[in-house]
């Protein structure tokens, strides 16, 4: 295969790429008006990519699963702003603001102004499953005020 | 240490992060006009990233190194826009343009607008070093007119 045909350009028109729009997740309840696209990393031509760049966007008062995991993220915002649970604190997010959410923290994106959110987030292409807080989690993660009146669930 | 030590938000203003801005490169001669900030992934508190966030801005007139390796580059156009080669073509890139450099292709970004061009790589934590083209590879990579027109060495 020529390097024309493995390089690539995926132009991008207002927060779409020609990638398919896909549902954030296809089941569950405890997210809110999210849409994910795989920009790179995925295709049969990028199995060189250790890691994955996807871009999702969340619409005003919308919001993703509160949830944890072995594997960090590294985020870029590059639509609108909003707020982040980092598992203990709740921080103001804003155009390009890098999050980093470090192995097993609790953590979940709020679209909290009239505009979407919308951030790239790369993740290793090897990663394991995210995982719902429990009921002791649950716990520990409202005992913290600002924290209880940010997440939903 | 806590969750709270080890997540972050690197909070942004107008395209400078609060992390040192770089030199593109320590020496060379083959780029002009180009900056870098690492923004994620070179910090002791990420090391569980097996991938680094960088931001590159190159003012107008300025351009990248032509070079290849065998690690391949995961881009996103977060600032203007211009052009870049991809080995034996030369592609328009736009504000949110993703960009795939496969493994061996020789690539170089060029702001060509009035505007600087920025846009983030993200590469893994261990990859080779880069290479410039030897008497051979230039005349390879010259062959093609609109390569030969736009590459600067």
């Amino acid at each position: 295969m020529s390097h024309e045909d493995r390089c690539k350009v995926v132009h991008a028109d207002d927060f779409r790429w020609d990638v398919p729009l896909r549902e954030y997740k296809t089941e569950g309840t405890h997210f809110r008006d999210i849409t994910r696209q795989t920009l790179l990393g995925e295709g049969a031509d990028e199995q060189a990519l250790n890691f994955i760049t996807r871009y999702f966007e969340i619409q005003p008062g919308g919001y993703s699963t509160l949830e944890h995991h072995e594997h960090p993220h590294s985020v870029v915002v590059i639509r609108g702003g909003g707020e982040v649970i980092l598992h203990d604190r709740v921080e103001p997010i804003a155009l390009h603001d890098v999050v980093y959410i470090a192995p097993g923290s609790y953590h979940q994106f709020h679209a909290t102004t009239q505009e979407p959110l919308g951030f790239l987030c790369i993740v290793d292409r090897e990663r394991d499953r995210p995982k719902l807080p429990d009921a002791d989690d649950m716990e520990t993660l409202a005992s913290v005020d600002t924290v209880r009146r940010r997440m939903r669930t």
